[in-house]
């Protein structure tokens, strides 16, 4: 099954609906409208199919998958059985991202992404990757859904994708062993971690991660392929800038495990329905272990076995309004080693 | 004004309930049942009463705080005019952390403690701070608020605490000056970024920031001070552990400005309401500056002029199940530079 977010303009401005995708079918299916639907059939009235359908399949994803098995088996029935009111073309709609997690983590579990962006910086990859799977949290307020254009902030002028798999938790769970956390896993997006080469690379030098390098933008979607559906262990990663291919590669060249991530996140804390894991970028997956640069204008896609395609284009540079300006120290150090 | 969130256990089992906070009269206003009485005296049925108070008062201040100057200007009014029948004893409260932000950053915008804790790991602080300033992303799913228990992790042995002040947005906004940023303050709280130094110090190795070294918990509250109440620029901040006084400062001694700081995270990006922002630890406000760790049972109490005093007990270690072992790197490298 595929899951997506929706626009819809209606006359409380646009809202947010939750759809199964067919794309073989070029079609979707609004859910709350096919579970109405069949409510109404079954006796309820109008607004009370609507109050209990929408319960069921909000605007939020994380609201929806907070539901647990009740969600999922309804969705699942839903697409399997839906009235023709209930469907849209899929060339009609305009998608937003899939998720809206609580909270985003981003690994690096690919060793080839951090040697050749280590190289290009020239330094060789921390030990600790292979000690622990490290993530930063990124900035889930800023996504951007299939179609959506990337903002370029004032203080770049080094823009990068990363080609990334978007890991949508579907159950609660913590302290969960590899094998359990597979059970926590609902499916996989495409993650495109849009990054600031030149402040990030700065910033990163006070040591508490990447900040402004890539809280501007996320791109995320197209939907979310479930889990059943994919083989996690080797699914081909493409990235192509205006239609010319850049980057190529698998998710075999992972160095931990997709169950190995998910439980690792949920050791000494609650991992919760609807947030998002990403991998860090597959080897090969960005501009900066290519030498490369994207410009205003340019076309993004990422494209992922058994999801499909992401496609985002980069907007024009942003005017500057303020700055930080540097400053002195204001403490004397009296200390032997200064 | 002080706003909180309580607990209230009903047929519905816990849930949050917003209210103001009079510590002088050791009372809270709890502040949809003041709106609701008040929606009644004026005619209103109790049902819809009820619904648009909750409207008003809902149980995130995620929520509350994103209708504007509508929460406050509602809130402020019913504080001043409270009914008897909405007051509690603040003995008989049991408080939440009193913010539910959508995305949690904090800065280290104390070059004191830089200096500090460099020391200990015998490195001085990263010329970066002075040029922006820096942050992390935190976890705000693992807050927790006044009198509630610290976790404490399996994989850790050595516990921190970190002073701080949380600076608490009330208005959206993005590409903000550092005047303009001090209008989207709503007010701030106190806040104890826990730390497990041990693992800390070795996935920051990773350069990607801190992760399980702090997402674990964060103790929040007891409740938000707004601005209006308080000189930040010189608020004094004091940390007791079991009693014993082991940290004293102020405000003062922050390197960047707080608007400054909610500036900075405004820059290309859009700033939500609800969103938390750490300052990063005051001077000598961590155990890891004074050579010091926290031990299961200690008691940690925070305080902040102007605000009160957030208190939490340090739980006992947590059983081990599973964790990460280390792997061996699967590239051959022939660079000559390895």
């Amino acid at each position: 099954m595929k899951l997506a977010r929706i626009a819809y303009n209606g006359p409380d401005g646009a809202s947010a609906r939750l759809v199964v995708v067919q794309p073989e079918a070029q079609r979707v299916i609004d859910l709350a409208t096919t579970e109405r639907l069949k409510l109404e059939r079954q006796g309820a009235t109008h607004e009370a199919a609507l109050r209990l359908a929408t319960a069921l399949f909000p605007a939020s994803m994380t609201a929806a998958l907070s539901l647990g098995e009740v969600f999922l088996a309804t969705a699942r029935r839903a697409s399997e059985d839906a009235d023709e009111e209930a469907i849209l073309a899929l060339a009609d709609v305009r998608f937003l991202p899939p998720v809206d997690p609580p909270l985003l983590r981003d690994f690096m579990a690919f060793e080839q992404h951090a040697r050749n962006a280590g190289k290009q910086m020239g330094n060789s990859p921390s030990e600790e990757l292979f000690r622990r799977p490290v993530y930063y949290k990124g900035n889930p307020l800023t996504f951007i859904g299939h179609e959506q254009e990337v903002p370029w902030p004032s203080y770049t002028n080094y823009m990068d994708y990363e080609l990334e798999l978007g890991l949508v938790i579907g159950k609660i769970g913590s302290n969960l062993t590899p094998d359990e956390a597979l059970e926590h896993l609902l499916g996989v997006t495409i993650f495109n971690d849009f990054s600031a080469r030149d402040i990030q690379g700065q910033e990163m030098r006070g040591l508490l991660g990447p900040a402004k390098g890539k809280d501007f933008a996320t791109g995320v979607g197209p939907w979310i392929t479930t889990h059943d559906e994919l083989d996690l262990t080797n699914l081909t990663m493409v990235a192509r800038i205006n239609g010319e291919e850049w980057s190529r590669n698998s998710s075999a060249t992972i160095t931990w495990s997709i169950g190995e991530l998910i439980a690792y996140a949920s050791t000494g804390e609650t991992l919760w329905p609807g947030e998002l894991l990403g991998t860090g970028t597959v080897g090969f997956g960005c501009g900066l272990e290519l030498g490369k640069k994207l410009q205003p204008g340019d076309v993004i896609e990422l494209e992922v076995e058994g999801i499909g395609i992401l496609r985002n284009r980069i907007g024009q540079p942003q005017p500057r309004r303020w700055e930080p300006q540097p400053r002195a120290s204001l403490i004397q150090e009296d200390s032997p080693e200064r």
